[in-house]
């Protein structure tokens, strides 16, 4: 029998719903059990440590009466699991994701793809990965953090850890900007406008309910600040560089998405002007976020690229990082869907499993 | 003080020294101990396995009066570590490869980008991962039997135990095949002869030192088996399935490279009418390797692009592996560089990394 690993997950949403049956499916072969699972309203607890029965988790848990721990009680229940404990956080919440650095410090692992205790302030930044790195500490995992289940993480920490030095990261860090840049701005000329590509990118579900979280390009500063962090780019905060935002000024105070979009349209010819000036150049427009190492300077904005470059052939939603390093002259390009809940959480899945084969006791 | 992990590291070639001075830059990170460091005429060997002292590894190496220890007296040797150990093999010898079982199911893991014992046989295949499924086995880590430091393998590794299923693996494995295809069929339509990119490239030492050790195909072929075993395809062997050789049959029992170079050119026509028909098509000429699932068929040969596909972009001699899955139905896509000295000696040191790890005792 392979050794067991106690898991707590919080959120059940479709990221958390996908991931719990993900691990289902692997079970067998790793053990985990299962011992807390959590949404908003409600919880399964195993106040024994015995494993949840999972068999109708989502009814279970809808029915239960139990109410989902306080983050105290959380931290206080798995502070006495008889095996080593894994926390899932499959939660955006910043509440959960500023307890880490206590979690972490009583040897509990982490794996979440949850970007708000990564990209926030630098020093809970550093409180967490200061915890992970005493000789009790537990382990922090986050792939899912940037480009949902692709190498990004794993592949920065693996060239830094074995010396490398990066020069330059480039990307298209969001699957919604990358759809609508993919298909407004491509290398044969379109007269599509930027507003009808924004409402059909909600229609189809690929932009947050109010797309303007998409456009103001916080998420994008989110995810580049992960990635400069990683290299040893000291980021204060994702607000500390410059992102330009395609919410033009006037619209940021509208109340309702609908409004927006409805407006959005008055503002075509500004982006419109600037595809076309990449369009005479044989380029194409692209939302990408960067860390640049010589010019000692991080930030998000528009690109313009070369019909050849990988950025101009981007299908669909797909994310795509580059990684310039010192060994990796011609970058080191990884690219395939960014987002999606069972992308997701694979990666949270992968990163369990990393967990799992490091802190089992055999 | 981190915890400590014996290294007994075979070959000090040009992979072998890189691996070496780069684990020496980051040793201050990892506590690695290298307690033996061998090349096919000399060793070094701390007996009481006290860390040697690198600073001159390489004179040191050179001067000494100590034989290499034999297959048997290596695995005798590392069965005594007082600490866990790994067995970093820079070779591409067969006979310690055919050993790894051996060191494995003794609790010694392996780092390794030497393709021989992962290519060959599909039974030895199996006793490795056998040997390493047991409960005291040691891990096999061969990130770099692919594509140098490329994150091919971790990610191949990653879907498959998170639960996803490889419909196709299709790439370009080899650096020199990789180079000459790049600037004998490109977008844009050219008449360079194929003969003669075949000897621009072996000038410029990308290619083996006879060239006809890449043109076969075997190089590709071995990389295919591997990625095939990762994905769940059990191919007996690298000459088990179809593999397209460069290298026409009438020059195939040259003596020598040079005269295999002079007559090349009598067959330009041949390679040069495939690549007329791509360009007809709009596309251009490359050699890859394909894991074709549902079609069950492994290949190594010629494949024809849209100037739009990554695999026509690709820039010098990179590398290019795009894996289609059940959840990347848009693949997910790797490129760069996937040959050269600190590439794959990063490869072998993250590698490393892992391992110590996953079994350093705290």
């Amino acid at each position: 029998m392979s050794p067991a690993i106690n898991i707590a997950i919080i959120g059940a949403g479709i990221v958390g719903s996908a991931f719990i049956n993900q691990l289902r499916s692997v079970s067998s072969l790793f053990d985990f059990n299962v011992i807390y699972l959590a949404k908003s309203k409600s919880a399964l607890i195993s106040y024994d440590f015995k494993p949840l029965n999972l068999a109708n988790w989502k009814a279970d848990l809808d029915n239960s009466s139990l109410n989902p721990l306080t983050v105290e009680e959380l931290l206080k229940f798995l502070k006495n699991s008889p095996l080593p404990a894994i926390l899932v956080d499959n939660t955006s919440s910043a509440d959960v994701a500023f307890a880490y650095p206590q979690f972490v410090s009583n040897g509990i692992s982490v794996a979440t793809p949850n970007k708000k205790a990564f990209s926030g302030d630098l020093n809970l930044w550093s409180e967490i990965f200061k915890a992970s790195g005493e000789p009790n500490g537990g382990l922090v995992y986050h792939e899912a953090t940037v480009g949902a289940g692709l190498p990004v993480i794993s592949t920065i920490n693996d060239l830094v850890n074995t010396g490398d030095k990066i020069e330059k990261i480039e990307g298209i860090f969001s699957g919604s900007l990358s759809y609508i840049f993919n298909r407004f701005s491509t290398t044969k000329p379109n007269d599509i406008k930027f507003s009808e590509i924004v409402s059909k990118a909600k229609e189809l579900g690929y932009t947050e309910p109010d797309p303007r979280d998409d456009l103001s390009g916080l998420d994008v500063a989110r995810k580049v600040t992960i990635l400069a962090r990683l290299s040893g780019f000291n980021v204060k905060s994702p607000d500390s560089f410059p992102v330009d935002s395609l919410v033009p000024q006037e619209l940021e105070t509208l109340e309702t998405s609908d409004e927006f979009l409805s407006r959005l349209h008055e503002f075509d010819s500004q982006v419109g002007h600037l595809k076309e000036q990449a369009a005479s150049e044989g380029k194409v427009l692209r939302f990408v976020g960067t860390v640049d190492f010589p010019n000692n300077k991080v930030s998000v904005g528009f690109g313009k690229y070369d019909a050849s470059h990988p950025f101009a052939s981007l299908q669909g939603s797909d994310n795509v990082i580059s990684i310039k390093t010192e060994r990796y002259q011609n970058p080191l390009i990884i690219q395939g869907a960014g987002a999606g809940a069972e992308v997701t959480a694979a990666g949270v899945l992968a990163d369990v499993i990393k967990i799992g084969q490091r802190i089992s006791k055999l």
